[in-house]
């Protein structure tokens, strides 16, 4: 049996509660696959605050480049939303994604027949959306330099932040999205706003030269603006979406919303020669933290995703995948999926009909 | 009566067709409200290209300066889209608004009843949206600098592009926000993405802080991608929204369409002391042009627009609008927004059926 060793963040707010159901999943996963899975527990975001005044421990870090892959459930929270930058949330996810180089973020936003009502579109321009986006993660204005808050000569402040690419950048993460589109539905869509910026104008001719290698691809362009337009109005057109961070991380999410089911979205950020990070696309929801009412559906997925992506082990991923299928389609609903004549249940309820399922 | 000077700038693709008819309308409105107008004509886009290799010659934009007004159609076209930068109608569009100093640029997203069914999101979740992103439009990523692209160290090219605000830059299209929010539903929503950007960080604490001017206008703040989900998934939720010039750019479309008729959305460009411009917020159409396909009716409401917070003639422009209802009352459509049991009109035959309304 292969042994992975598995580093769990669980984050704040309702991360512990669904990343808890999520394991119990993988361990009965693991027990039918032959597989053996160490887990080891390491503290990001507000909790790492709390606990170490940093919301990335160098441990955490440190825990996370020697295992297989990492598990993440959510950070922040509205208690750490006024602390001084260095120390807020965010910018520990910000530095465990540089500190593992996870230049790829691919974020799924696919209908579910059994959860198409929940879509604030009409059923017939979600039916059958089935779109990947494959966001830049360690470049763009997130990382470019310069940035802060300066004072001018007139004693004005000015905040700067700095939108780049390299070459190199657009490349690898092209050939992610090419090498994606491939297994899908062989469309690609690049998404910048190269009528306006310098950045994307180098961003959509490397992109244009790297379609000669992929000849088999169906490669398109859209400005950012008009992305955005055709998500709401004709989401199907779309297969693989790449674009840049900033672009990424704005598409992505409406994308998500699309589906109305938010709850449901697994995410994989991945590198060269690190570990994956493999997370539900929601927050930590705060206000449910603790009461048993999270959605630990999207925990679930990710956790198929990085049987998938991060351990290679695509059935284990399936079965996962397919329980998932199962308890919905015998009518069990969290609150955020909840509709009438389904059977309501809680967070931990919802993972012993997934272990159930399976 | 008073005399006003209008400068014309028909620009592109479907531009001529459709300030012919908004023109036609202005004419009759201007004998109907004792006002005169002089039309002065001038090439931008594609069409100054053509005619002298600029897109925006010096003496397009000194015409501009030295008029009350600029009704601008649309610009751009597949034929330019190749050009070096410099030369692109894009470039002839920024540089108004740079020279005529257009700070902010105001998008109404207003759902008209008689064409919900256009919209792509259910009846319930769009039904009576009323949005107005209010978006800063000579700062931000569109003129910051430094900007190009560089040839590194290494020999690699680097393309970069600056996002900034100064205090001063961010205060100025607060204010218009508020005072904007304050003449419609009083609730501002300011978007940025203050988690990760130090420029967005600096334009929260301004906005916070001019809240205590406007002691009536009730201030939210959303990170742009959440803002992207919440306007697919309850738009009712918005009533004023102001965002930097990206942003602005990517969430002004986005809730153009959730109407499902961008053919149906005016927009205005307004500065300190200088003319506004008024144009609609659909693109040239050029695979329509010429075809007297197109739909005029935003062209037609720029026009409304331009004489209500360009020339201060309310009532004018009150009258334009309720003929633009009543035509479609009377079940009048064009091509784009036809729907069973209509009567479909061309571009001109819209035009006459407004003019009788008038
Ligand atoms: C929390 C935030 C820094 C992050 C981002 O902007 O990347 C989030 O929105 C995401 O998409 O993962
Ligand atoms: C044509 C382009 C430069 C422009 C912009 O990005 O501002 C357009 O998309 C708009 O919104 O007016």
């Amino acid at each position: 049996a292969h042994t992975y060793r598995i580093t769990l963040l669980p984050g704040d707010g309702i991360g512990p509660e669904i990343i808890t159901v999520a394991v119990d999943v993988l361990k009965v996963i693991a027990g039918q696959f032959d597989i053996s899975i160490n887990f080891t527990e390491a503290p990001i975001g507000g909790a790492a605050i709390d606990a170490t005044g940093n919301p990335l421990p160098d441990d955490s870090l440190k825990t996370c480049q020697d295992s297989d892959a990492v598990l993440l459930a959510a950070i922040g929270g509205y208690k750490w939303d006024n602390l001084p930058r260095h120390q807020r949330p965010e910018t520990g996810l910000l530095g465990l994604r540089a500190g593992l180089g996870l230049f790829a973020n691919l974020r799924p936003a696919k209908i579910l027949p059994q959860l198409i009502d929940a879509s604030s579109l009409k059923r017939e321009i979600v039916e059958g959306v089935d779109i990947m986006v494959v966001r830049e993660l360690t470049g763009g204005i997130y990382f470019g330099q310069p940035k802060g808050i300066f004072t001018t000569e007139t004693g004005e402040k000015r905040g700067v932040n700095t939108m780049a690419y390299t070459e190199g950048e657009i490349d690898r993460i092209g050939r992610v999205a090419f090498e994606t589109a491939r297994k899908r539905g062989g469309k690609l869509c690049s998404v910048d706003k190269a009528n306006v910026l310098e950045v994307s104008q180098l961003w959509r001719d490397r992109i244009t030269n790297l379609a000669s290698e992929y000849p088999d691809i169906e490669l398109s362009h859209l400005y950012v603006d008009n992305a955005a337009m055709q998500l709401v109005r004709a989401p199907k057109q779309f297969d693989t979406i790449v674009t840049g961070n900033l672009f990424g991380d704005i598409l992505s999410d409406a994308a998500a919303m699309l589906t109305g089911s938010i709850g449901m979205l697994p995410s994989a950020s991945l590198g060269e020669n690190s570990p994956g990070v493999f997370e539900p696309v929601h927050g930590s929801a705060p206000d449910i933290a603790g009461e048993d009412k999270a959605n630990p559906l999207a925990q679930v997925l990710s956790g198929a995703m990085m049987l998938r992506y991060g351990l290679n082990q695509p059935q284990a991923a399936e079965r996962i995948e397919q329980a998932v299928l199962m308890v919905l389609d015998k009518g069990y609903r969290t609150g955020d999926i909840m509709s009438p004549g389904m059977t309501q249940l809680g967070c931990r309820a919802m993972g012993e009909a997934l272990i159930e399922a399976i």
